[in-house]
């Protein structure tokens, strides 16, 4: 039986971030969840991604983005853009929730972890790098606009000692490494894949039994390749992997092809009838655009649309291995496989969507799955930063001549 | 006023780590500890650093290695070394005192921490690597055969998930992260040098309050050099060193160069002394040697010898800088100092002891301190270890012509 005032809820503030939560949300789903999910998105997420978070999430709430604007301290954790993470702070305002289970979209979900719900606020597991602060990614919270204005203010008062929500939340609940034993939850409810090889012996005995893992640092699961064929995952260049995380990548990939590929894939083909007959309809009456087309504008309440689409998606979610998915998916998908023997420049990976700029390539060819961001315009802070920090485009567009040509513009 | 039913408690197996326990044990003396310093030494301990030992600490206690002999589980945290760290279990055997803090050698307190007594068995602090395990560097217990033996019969019984003593004792105490919060230490209270590094913001924050720091990992304070002039450390060659992690590593060297070396020459200048009197004693009377040199062979009582050595070092402790000390050193310590002007091969760093193979070498030159273990005479165990890691040394011991001869000696 569902309970319907509590929730999971999970956040994010771009597309890269959304395949995470749909592994998260699909996870939470496969282990028969009776809470609700939620999902705060910033308007950076697209709608196709939105829509596809429909199918998942209960309910897709906007928010928007709270910037710490604490370059100085970000800047040692080298982490520029963990600032957007304030906007976790918004997860208060869920009223509508007695209590509230909030996890990063970082983490996968290993076994029903609903029990976590008999904790009280703020319930956390301690973070491995200071093991006094909790880690952010997974705590238990209860919703309160008294709460959230007390953080806003708190935060605005004295910063944040890393510049991001940690930082904040371990400042603002701070007697939590002291006053209540209740409050620590066990480290296997937030398994920082970094504990894997920093105490190997203490993985190899206790992983066992973890119940979320938490893909810490800048590599994230849908940062690396997938062999759909081997099931096996990629190293991303950036070092050595071990067994252990790569099991755990490899659990992140089967749920992401086995459920997520075909429900983004699903989305887009709806969302490219649904354009057709758009713009048949928009020469009708470019009024009733909007009313048609509900999950696109409007989060709440839960979409007729999207409950069909989960039943249908449902009888898959639990057998399909990822082969069954490639195979499907040359029938029903309509994913374009190219075989090993014929690949070729013309034959190789090529993208499932080609729809618009709007959403992320997902790559998909015989050998390899990877998802690759939609290219982006630097903005100006990005280009300013950019330069701050040395890294300067000599030959492109910071050329002297470049240079050479702004300057004369203030001095003609 | 000292309370002499409670003690600080340490473990040294080697003549390297007698130095690292040389350093806690005068760190808690500069920071007027009102409890009792002892350590726990095995046969490995060489006698002059055994009598070095009982200058400053009140007590120092003969105890018999005990090998966890679980080479499997300690390859995983590929120090196999750690297997003599059963050993720290005889510290429950102190029943003369009512409580004790145990503290390893690698640690180094930056203040007075007598507080540590208010708390119960088992109190420690996280360990970063897997936070819901306690770091068994710190812990404060209550000495107790009854508990000694039931650790013995656990340990036979169960082994260690990781080999040493911190997977036995988490294993034993294994409520510490779940039962009472009275019973986890501050993470200052054994700040583990990695954290600095880890979370670095954290450490920026809380890292100010720090009150034991914990040179964990295979570089240990004294497997570095330090220049004496610029009191700088020299970095190992292992990696880069946070400017936070070289402040402690100085600091520890800035006790050493201060309080220790010249503890040492002393020592060394008296024991070369005793020698040429014991050789001319020895032809009158071969009996009388062992009572007219106690604190060679009998660890307690605090013997009189100490207290004047103590007495006589007490007013430089405090006062000494590194500098100071290579000024007096050239006066009173006769350590050699090479000029840097004239350094050539046969002004190089020259050791301060010559004595014969029993104590590590330091060495000491104008720009440069270093502890030079000892060379030592690898056991059969060793060796077999290093032939089976696949460390052959094929040229020499190993070579084919002395396995033939060897095989051949069964033959015959």
């Amino acid at each position: 039986m569902p309970v319907t005032d509590q929730a999971f809820v999970t956040l994010a503030t771009n597309d890269a971030y959304c395949h995470g939560a749909l592994v998260l949300g699909q996870s939470l789903r496969n282990h028969r969840t009776t809470r609700m999910l939620a999902i705060l998105i910033t308007p950076q997420v697209s709608s196709a991604m939105r829509t596809a978070l429909c199918t998942i999430f209960d309910s897709v709430v906007d928010v928007n983005e709270i910037d710490s604007n604490d370059v100085v301290h970000l800047a040692l954790l080298k982490r520029l853009e963990l600032g957007v993470t304030f906007t976790k702070l918004h997860c208060w305002t869920l009223t509508q929730y007695s209590k509230c289970v909030f996890m990063d979209a970082d983490t996968l979900v290993l076994c029903n972890i609903d029990e976590l719900f008999d904790r009280e606020e703020l319930s956390a597991a301690p973070d491995s790098g200071w093991p006094d602060c909790f880690n952010s990614g997974v705590f238990v919270f209860q919703p309160s606009i008294k709460t959230f204005n007390l953080l806003l203010q708190f935060a605005s008062e004295h910063g944040s000692f890393d510049g991001g929500d940690q930082g904040l939340l371990n400042m603002f609940f701070s007697n939590w490494a002291t006053k209540d034993i209740s409050k620590h939850l066990p480290f296997i409810y937030n398994l920082s894949s970094s504990a894997i090889y920093s105490y190997a012996p203490a993985f190899q005995h206790f992983g066992q039994d973890a119940k979320v893992v938490h893909f810490l640092g800048p590599a994230k699961p849908w940062n690396y390749k997938y062999n759909p064929q081997t099931r096996t995952v990629t190293e991303d260049g950036s070092g050595s992997v071990s067994t252990s995380q790569l099991s755990f990548l490899e659990l992140w990939w089967k749920i992401y092809s086995s459920s997520i590929l075909p429900l983004l894939n699903k989305m887009e083909k709806s969302s490219e009838s649904k354009i057709q007959k758009e713009e048949a309809d928009i020469i009708e009456d470019e009024d009733k655009h909007e009313s048609e087309n509900p999950s696109f504008s409007n989060s709440l309440p839960v979409s007729a649309q999207k409950e069909q689409v989960s039943e249908m998606l449902g009888s898959l979610l639990d057998e399909l291995s990822a082969k069954d998915c490639l195979q499907k998916a040359e029938c029903n998908f309509d994913i374009n496989i190219a075989e090993p023997s014929k690949s070729s420049a013309a034959s190789s990976p090529q993208s499932i969507f080609q729809p618009s700029a709007e959403i992320d390539i997902v790559t998909c060819s015989a050998s390899e799955l990877s998802i690759q961001p939609k290219p982006e315009e630097p903005s100006a802070e990005d280009e300013r930063r950019k330069w701050e920090e040395g890294h300067i485009d000599y030959l492109g567009k910071d050329a002297f001549e470049n240079i050479q040509k702004k300057l004369d513009s203030f001095l003609l």
